[in-house]
């Protein structure tokens, strides 16, 4: 049981959280790879990163993917998520809870970039 | 002559501003659409926005076509961005300077994310 868990950054503005969550229901459309796609917000929005982890475990994952939905790389990605990271890894022992790159990082993101005015 | 034009909203931290700078060199070395490809931020870095589009106008573009490099769309994307480009394009009404959609909203972003843990 692998589960992902895109993690936003979270805003006061509704309509950017609803964002989140209406990419995350395509990719949960579209997904063939994974038993269950989650969302989480570091902030100002619900629910917590603990709490998306916490979902993913409770439904059975034995591995949980957390994929920062961020373009750069600063204290949140590089900080902040993996502390989160670590406060359930240490409680779940047996669990694999893996930070996948940040968005802005991933390899295809040059393709999709070039292609963005096609 | 159709130049590229990325940009980012610009940071406090110097490592930010750079790694999109490193992502557009990236995106000039795969690209085969654009005569040439800028960056430009919409506050806290340089090249500003109004510049950026000027550097593609005096480098001789037809077509400008800029890219917000941002994953919601919020109000730098919707009121910012398009106000700026609207001031120049009052100014050079010959040259078709064009928005693209900003990242988070491109349609090849859910399969790049399904792709991520790879």
């Amino acid at each position: 049981m692998n589960h992902l868990l895109v993690v936003a950054h979270g805003s006061r503005l509704a309509a950017s959280n609803d964002e989140v969550r209406e990419l995350v229901d395509l990719m949960r459309k579209h997904n063939q790879v994974y038993d269950r796609i989650e969302c989480a917000f570091l902030e100002l929005a619900a629910p917590s990163i603990s709490e998306g982890i916490q979902t993913c475990i409770d439904g059975g994952a034995k591995e949980v993917i957390v994929l920062p939905y961020f373009l750069a790389a600063g204290t949140h990605v590089v900080n902040d998520i993996p502390g989160l990271i670590g406060e359930k890894q240490q409680q779940y022992p047996d669990i694999v809870i893996q930070q996948a790159r940040h968005v802005g990082a991933l390899p295809g993101m040059i393709e999709l970039m070039l292609e963005a005015a096609d």
